[in-house]
């Protein structure tokens, strides 16, 4: 390897190390002279580098021993690399087609070598800002989160296999305290890093702050976060995660992998469409009312938990009888007890994806990392309007969770609370 | 060290090692002419050799790489050893009245050296089947529970001082999936290893292996135990791991410790006394007919668990302002919410500890491994009288456990049983 220690990598040193690694060079055919290197990182985070010619492509991705955050600086451990290639490994064994390929890794680096996921791969969330409709969307994530969280969850494996996996990623400590604070902990308490579109939301902030029972069920969900080893979760598995063309749906960026519920990862992904949502009025414009794409994501985010429970029990059913030890055949061993014991447990992930779906939604809006969905709506009132309509369901369906008996009612609120 | 690789001592090649180990050594003046050495282990999982003379004494312990269970040889790693240990100065650091003082450990050995708990303590167990009564044993082990699961558990400690002891702790996999195997599945379904007293309960096992609402209950505790590190527990609490006098009460043998649910713990406590309570009429004679003692035992029952209540929420209201990151003081800032995040976390260890007390019950009654408190009844249509009655119960609590709102409607709930 060409580089013994850590150093941030610019245009001139990534050649060096691309020379240097044959399991990239022969990805550009070792021609670097018609090579085009750009680097496209959002700079919060993390350098990615496209680097592409003729002969083929792909994308370096290092981890800075830091992100960035409103203008500070907040140092965060470059180990993330590691878990985000074991993540990505482990995800595209499960679901190579929505997982770039990793083509390499270098830990001391902190550095990944992947597929270059080429245009018209779009990041998701600018394809809803844009209201472009993605047809295979909700199979495609519905199939990713099936597998992932089944195949690593205690349905389809010894518990041997899950304490050795639970053990080693345990050591992604810091990404995960980080999910505590921001998610967890800082909407609900006066913070340096909070902040909402003031002053139209000053007194919505301060509710969030003041509610008991708020902040009753969010503890129950940090507890869950922090103690449950359901499956290995991606654990930042919202719209800017995915990259899309009409065809092709791709999950990045899992540094925040870790063994946690089930249901973060799916809240994640359905409390972003519903941010989606809730922005379109913010982008509707005489062009486009934006009506039938609002429509669209509600058909999405419906689609989206009906698949997924589709596909994770159909999973479940065809792998009864295999190694996995939370419901030994010998025991639930007639069709009544599967149906109880399947139900229970779809229905409790259900209530937990709402959870924590609501929790990500509440801290976007009031805390320290907003979307573009709204960010991107320019004025402030009207941004102000959409941000609290989705508050509003958010908190809602934070305490009621345990009411909603199915996906179909939590679309019937989303268009009870657009007015 | 004498040995450079594992070997069982015995009596020769004990005092060998002990000559060895200037920890050990020094605890008996270095007099080996006067020494006496007496092995005391069941034999079912290790050597326990008691060494004294008249300077001084203490205990080796020696994990062999077996269990022996019902005649036959059953291997498991001597590593558990190195779990006893840890569990020993963990809980000796947070508990030190209540657990023998560690002299010396020996990783390639598997051997621990410890206090000798010197007459007249014995084994819990054989003094609840001699009826003697432990004034103080309410309040010891209220005070042990408290304190190791409190400051264990992330009412007290950070998400990084967790995630790093969870990972270490899920080394224990052997001992984990062992209690996994005849606690929450060989009771439910058909294994060469249950055993009951039969043919009195014939019926009985296998109405246990034909409920399915009591299997969809007990799938829920396994998840628990598999998947929730909530705090670091013995992981084999019951009245066997308990050395008493009148004054002195000491856990012992947590080579079952790992990061779990606190109920586990409790409800082995409350599940094993509560088989102790339906032994007594078979222990009944004319000299005694025990009656008192089983008020004393009911008496023992409810004074442990709201000792346990009351200890364990004084040390959070201690500890409030504290680096536990469960609840964060800036968050949960006011009395009213306080309150509420209490009940809640309370209410649902009561019932976590009801319904693991309720599966320690009903694997000691049908499973592999059953107590002297029963055994020991040599008419076995008597025994199997008494069992009935804790087994009827048992099934009771697993399913109905969330109904119980305190531990007084549990001492109601035995006496109800006992006809």
């Amino acid at each position: 390897m060409a580089f013994s220690e850590f150093r941030p990598l610019d245009d001139n040193s990534l050649i060096e190390y691309i020379k240097s690694v044959p399991a990239l060079s022969s990805k550009i055919g070792n021609d670097f002279d018609t090579l085009s290197v750009k680097e496209v990182g959002d700079g919060n985070l993390n350098f990615v580098f496209i680097v592409l010619n003729s002969t083929g492509s792909f994308v370096i991705k290092q981890a800075l021993p830091y992100i960035r955050c409103i203008g500070e600086s907040w140092p965060m451990t470059k180990e993330r690399a590691y878990f985000e290639y074991l993540g990505l490994k482990e995800e595209g064994r499960l679901s190579p087609e929505h997982v770039p390929e990793v083509y390499h890794f270098d830990r001391t680096m902190s550095l990944i070598g992947m597929r270059y996921l080429e245009p018209p791969h779009i990041i998701l969330r600018k394809g809803l800002i844009a209201g472009i409709e993605y047809p295979l969307l909700a199979e495609h994530m519905a199939d990713f989160m099936a597998k992932t969280l089944f195949f690593t969850s205690l349905l389809f494996r010894t518990t041997s296999e899950h304490k050795r996996d639970v053990a080693e990623y345990c050591g992604n400590v810091e990404l995960c305290r980080l999910t505590e604070q921001v998610v967890f902990s800082d909407p609900y308490k006066v913070s340096q890093y909070n902040r909402w579109t003031s002053p139209y939301l000053d007194r919505d902030a301060e509710a969030v702050r003041e509610d008991n029972l708020l902040k009753l069920e969010v503890a129950e969900l940090k507890s869950k976060f922090c103690e449950r080893a359901q499956a290995l979760i991606h654990g930042d598995l919202h719209t800017g995660s995915v990259m899309v063309t009409r065809e092709s749906t791709q999950v990045i960026d899992p540094e925040f992998a870790f063994y946690g519920p089930m249901g973060f990862d799916i809240g994640a992904f359905l409390g972003n469409l519903i941010l989606a949502y809730f922005s379109q009025d913010g982008h509707a414009d005489q062009a486009n009312d934006r009506k039938a794409y609002k429509e669209w994501i509600l058909k999405t985010i419906e689609d989206t938990w009906n698949l997924f429970h589709h596909k994770f029990t159909a999973l479940w059913d065809e792998h009864r009888n295999g190694a996995g030890e939370a419901y030994l055949p010998a025991i639930y061993n007639n069709p009544e007890v599967q149906l109880l014991v399947q139900k229970k447990y779809m229905t409790d992930l259900f209530h937990d994806s709402l959870g924590f779906g609501a929790a990500k939604m509440i801290r976007r809006i009031v805390g320290v990392a907003h979307v573009e969905d709204f960010e991107s709506i320019a004025d402030a009132a009207k941004r102000a309007t959409c941000e609290k309509r989705a508050l509003d369901l958010a908190k809602t369906i934070l305490k009621e969770r345990r009411k909603f008996e199915g996906i179909a009612e939590i679309v019937s609120a989303i268009r009870q609370y657009e007015s």
